[in-house]
C-alpha cells in the first residue's frame, strides 16, 4: 500500500538519528538548557537575520499555537484566523482553553484576501464603536499559516499588507509555519526567512512536519511578547529532555539541511501533479506546496483507494471528491513513481 | 428626548422598591439562604410545573450564560450558536473566558434554521468521524435566546424540534431567556413556561429586562447539570444580600405581574409598529416582541434623532438604515404617543 | 432575637433609597456610562486625592478580587495572601479560576509579619534562582485586605513598608476594603484614602458591608493595570443598570456619609468590647474595628445562642470557643444595649 | 566531571534507539493509533491486571498532571496535595491553569501522615459546613507521588488507607508516577502494578525519567474519569507522532525491562548510600529509591562540587547543607565507583 495520506508519517531525518545515537549515554542538563539548543537557536537567528529575537524550541503545533496567543493576549483579547485557519476547526478549541475567542474571517484558498479583511475591520470597528467595545471580543493578533491549511502561500506583498494592517490596528502579526520548509521550497516564493522574522511578530520554524521526530522552533522577534518559560511550564510544555529538540534544529538548520529536504517534498509533489493534470485529472486547488488537491471521480477514488492512502476532504458534487496526496521530506521518487503508475 | 434605545433604562417596577423600602433595615442571611429567595424559587417552581428542578437566581445574563455552560460543558467542548447569539457576539467572550469554544451556525432572523442546522451537523459529524473528533471542539450543548436579539420568537413545534435534535446528539438545550417574558406576551407565541422546562435542560427568566433592579432567575431542569453554589461563587457571582433578588423574583412571579409588565412592553411595541405601518415606514424584521425593527431614510433617521434616542443597527443601502426601537415593561402609553407623533 | 452574625445583613442607607425611589422611572443609560457613575468616580478621586487614577464600581468582593488580580498578572504568575486571606479561603478558587495561585504566607492575626515575609521572600528567590524560575508559581502582586478578615488594620509604616518589599522585587500591591470604612473609622487608625492610593497600585472602597445594596469601588492607581471595561464584561461582571451602583456611592461619598456610618459600626463595637471586657470575657484578638473576637465558655455560648446571632469560629480548648460578634453601619444603641443586657 | 544531579540527564535504553532507527522510514497513523501505541497499551493493561482500564501515552509529566487532574475536576473544584507535592511547587501553577486549586495539607518526608490527613479533613469538613461550603474549593481528588519527591514510598497499607479516605469522602486517588519504577523496585516496597490499578482512580508509569526519550503512560481505572483523546489535543499535549510513545513503551513493557532498568537504578543508588554510610555522612531521609539525599559539611560539598555534580536542597545548620544524588536506570557501577572514590 502506497500511503500519501500525511506529511508526518515518518519518523526523522537520518542525519537526525545519528547525532541523538552519538549522544544517547551523554550526560545533558535538561529544560532546554544544553548546548545543543543553544546552538541551534543560534543558527536560527542566524538564518532570520534578527539577532536580538528570542527562540523557544517546543513539541508540537497546537502547543506552540496556543502558548504564542497566549503571551500576546490579554484575557479577554480574541485572535483572528481565517475560517479554516488550524486553530479554528483542528485544534481542539486550544486558544479558547487559554480563555480566547478565535474571531474567524471568511478566506480565499485557506488565505486571507486582503480587501475582505480591510473591508471586515473597518465594519467590526465601526459596530463596536457603535455599541461599545466593551461588548466584543476584540482582536488582538492575527494568525496566518503559511503554507496554508489548503497548500496555498504568502507572497512578500501580502505578508507586507498584513504588516500594515497589523500596525494601523495595534495586532500583532503570527505566522503558523509547520510546514514552513515546504512553503519557502515553493516555486513562485518570493519570502525569506528574515522576511518573516521582520513582518511577523512571532512565527515558527516546523520540524514535526519537516524532518524532525517533533518539535516547533517558534522565533519571538517583539520583545513585547512574554513568551517566557514561566508560561511554557504553566501550560505543561516544558520538554524535560530539551536537547531532543536542540539536536533536531541544530541538525536541521546545519549545511542547509532543512532547506533541502523541504525542497524535496515540493518537488515529488509537483511531479505528482504534472502528471495528474497530464492525465486529465482536475486539479482542486493551485498549490505550489508539498500538499496537492484534486477532484476525482468517486469510482476512480474507489479504485485508488485499493493501493493507496490519500486524505479524502469533501464531496465535489454528486459524483466526484476532493482528495489530497502530500508529500513529505522523506517522500520517494520511486514511491511517487509508484504512484503515478497507477493513476 | 423620547428615549427608545433599549429596555433596561428604568429602575424596577415600584412595587419592589416598595418593598425593599420595607425590609430595607430588617436583618436577613446573605447568599440567597433567606426567606425571599426561598419564596421565588418555589413560585418560579410552580410556574414553569417543575417542582424537582433547580431555580439558581444571578445577578445578570452574560454572568448566567457563562455559569450554565460552564456547568453544562467539559473543558474541551463546545457550545452551538446561532452567528447573532449573544453569546457569540456580545459578551466580550465570557464563555471563552471559561474555556468553551462557541460555535457558529448561521440562522435566519436570529433564529435557527432547522433544517440547516440538522444539515450543519450532518455535515460536521460526517467530517469530523473522517478526521478525527479529538482535533475538533465537539459540541455539547445549543443555545438559543426567546425572543432572540431580533425580537423574534421560537414556536412550540421550533423548540421540540432542537429538544429531538438534542436528544439525538446528546446535547444539552439552553435556553436565554432575558427578555423571555416579551417573548411569552408576544401575539402569535404558542410556548408556556412549562413547554419550556419541559424541552430545555435549563433556561432563564430575565429579570434585568422586565421589570428588576438586576436579577435572572435560572431554571436547571436536568440534574446531571451542577450548576452549583460553589461554581457560582468560584465565578465571583454570589451575592452578598443575595435576598435583593429574592425580593425581585418573588414580587415579580406574585400575582402574574411578570406577564402583566411585560404585556405592556409588546402592547407598546405594537401599537407603535402599526403606526409606522401606516405611515409607511419599512419593517426591517417581523417581530411580535418589544423589540422592532424599521427601515428609516437617513434624513429622517436623522430629524428623528433629535427628539427621539433609538438604537442604530445597520446600513441598509446608501440612502437607508436599520433601527431598532425597543418599549420596556415600564414604556407609557404616553410615551408611544409623543413618539407616533414624531412621525 | 439579636443579631450580630456579621456585618451585611442590612440593606442600604435609607438615603441611597430614597434616591432610588426619586430616579427610579427616569431612563438612564447602562453600563456604568450615566452621569450618577460619573459624580462617583468623581468624588472618589478627589476624597483618595489620585486625579489621574481610574475607577471602576462593581456589584461584588469575590468579584472584584477576581478581576483586578487577573488584570495584574501574566497567566503563570501568581498573588501573595497571608494563610487567612480571604482569596485563599473563602472565595471558592476564583483567583485559580482565572488561571493563578495564590501563593500562602503565614500571618499573624490576618496580617503580613514583615520580617517574616521579608524572610520568606529571600528564601523563595534563593530556592528558584537555584532551581530555575520557569518551574515555580512566580508571585508579581501582594494581596492584603484592610482590615483584615480578623478586624485588625494595617499601620501607615506597615503599608510602607509592603509598598517597599513591591518595589523591590517588582510587585504589585493590593488592597482588598470589603470593610475599609471600618479600618479607617477605628481608634489608633494611621492611613487615610490618600495614602492608600498613594501606596497601593489598586484598592477598593467596599460597599457591600459598609451601607451600600452592593457595590466595591475599585481605584487603580497604576496605569499599567488593565482593568478595562472589556475584562469586566469577560468575565460577566459588568452591571447592566450601572446607575444603580453610581447612585449609591454617589451617596455614600457625599457629605462624609461613608465614614459617619462607618464610624457608628466601629462605636457599637467597642462599646460591645468594653462592656465584654467589663463582664470579664477574654479577648481574642485585639480588633480596633467592627469585628470583634471573644473567648466563651461553651456553655455560655449555648446561653447566648437561644437570644443573639453570633458567628462561631473554632474551638480554643475543650470548654471554650471562640466567636466573633460583628456590627455594621446600621447597628443600634439599642440593640448593643439589648445584647449587653445578655452578658 | 561525574554527574549525579539528576536522573533525566540520558537519552533512552538502547533497545528503544534501535527500534526507532529500525522503523525510521516506515509510515505511521498518526495521533497514537497506531500498532506501537496499541501494543503498549495491551502490555501495560496486562502487567497492572486491569483489562477495561483506558491507557494514554503523554509527552511529560506536568502535562500528565494537569490533563488527569483536570478530567477529574469541575471547574471549581479542587485537588489536596501535600506541601512539597510536585503539583503545589515545581510545575509553574499548571493545575491552577486550568482553573483549579492546589489544596496544601503539610505531609511527613514528602509522603501524607494519615493521622494527619484525617484530622486536617475533620476539621475542614466542620469548618465548610459551619460556614457554607460555597465558599470553599472542595477537594475532588487526593494527589500524590510514589516515589515522593524526597524518594520515600508508600507501602500498601498506607495506600489501602488513602483509599479508604477517598471512599469515606468521594474523592478520586491519583498517584504520580513519574518514577514509579524506582519505587517498585526499592527494598522493602510491597505494592504492585494491580494494586496500584486497584486502588487508585488514575496513574502514571513514568518513562521520562526511567528509560525513555520522553514519556508518561497514564492509566485510567476509573471509567467516570474522561481523560478523552479531545482534552488531550485541547490541551496541546496530543503528540503528532504518537507512535514513538509507542514504540518507547512497548519496548519498556517487554521482558521485565521497564523492572531491570529501576533495579539497576536503585542498585546502584543503595551502593552509593552503603559507601557515604559508611565513611560517616550523614543520611537526611531514608529513601529506599534512586534519590539519596544527605547532609554534608560545607567545606566538603564545595570540595566534592569540582568533581561532581549534585543538587543543592537546602541549608541543614550555618555549616552543613542537604544535598541529593540521583542515580538512573543508565547509571553504572564504574560512575558510582568513582564517586566513592571521592568521598
Amino acid at each position: 500500500m502506497l500511503r500519501f495520506d500525511s506529511d508526518y508519517m515518518e519518523g526523522c531525518h537520518p542525519a537526525i538519528l545519528q547525532k541523538l545515537q552519538e549522544i544517547n549515554l551523554d550526560k545533558n542538563v535538561g529544560y532546554g538548557l544544553d548546548p545543543y539548543c543553544e546552538s541551534a537557536r543560534a543558527k536560527i537567528l542566524e538564518a532570520c537575520k534578527c539577532p536580538d529575537a528570542q527562540v523557544r524550541l517546543l513539541v508540537g503545533g497546537t502547543q506552540t499555537n496556543m502558548l504564542v496567543i497566549d503571551a500576546m493576549l490579554r484575557s479577554n483579547e480574541g485572535v483572528i484566523a481565517t475560517t479554516t485557519g488550524h486553530i479554528n476547526v483542528h485544534e481542539s478549541g486550544a486558544i479558547e482553553g487559554c480563555g480566547h475567542k478565535v474571531i474567524p474571517v471568511k478566506g480565499v484558498n485557506g488565505k486571507y484576501d486582503m480587501a475582505a479583511l480591510k473591508q471586515w475591520l473597518e465594519a467590526f470597528y465601526e459596530e463596536t464603536t457603535e455599541v461599545g467595545f466593551e461588548h466584543y471580543v476584540m482582536p488582538r493578533a492575527i494568525y496566518l499559516s503559511n503554507p496554508t491549511e489548503l497548500g496555498t502561500i504568502y507572497s512578500l506583498a501580502e505578508l507586507e499588507q498584513l504588516r500594515a494592517i497589523c500596525d494601523q490596528y495595534g495586532f500583532y502579526l503570527y505566522m503558523d509555519g509547520a510546514r514552513l520548509g515546504y512553503g519557502l521550497a515553493a516555486p513562485g516564493n518570493d519570502l525569506t526567512l528574515p522576511d518573516i522574522a521582520r513582518l511577523c511578530d512571532a512565527f515558527y520554524i516546523g520540524g514535526t512536519k519537516v524532518g524532525a521526530l517533533m518539535g516547533e522552533a517558534v522565533v519571538v522577534t517583539n520583545p513585547g511578547i512574554e513568551l517566557t518559560r514561566g508560561l511554557i511550564k504553566h501550560r505543561g510544555a516544558m520538554l524535560a529532555k530539551g536537547w531532543l529538540l536542540g539536536v533536531q534544529f541544530d541538525t536541521l538548520m546545519t549545511g542547509g539541511l532543512y532547506m533541502d529536504i523541504s525542497k524535496n517534498a515540493v518537488d515529488q509533489a509537483l511531479r505528482l501533479r504534472q502528471a495528474m493534470e497530464q492525465k486529465g485529472y482536475k486539479v482542486y486547488i493551485d498549490s505550489p506546496t508539498n500538499q496537492q488537491f484534486f477532484v476525482l471521480d468517486n469510482e476512480k477514488m474507489a479504485q485508488l483507494s485499493q493501493h493507496v492512502k490519500f486524505d479524502y476532504i469533501t464531496p465535489a458534487d454528486a459524483t466526484h471528491s476532493v482528495v489530497r496526496f502530500a508529500t513529505s521530506w522523506a517522500t520517494t521518487t520511486e514511491q511517487v513513481d509508484n504512484l503515478m503508475a497507477l493513476l
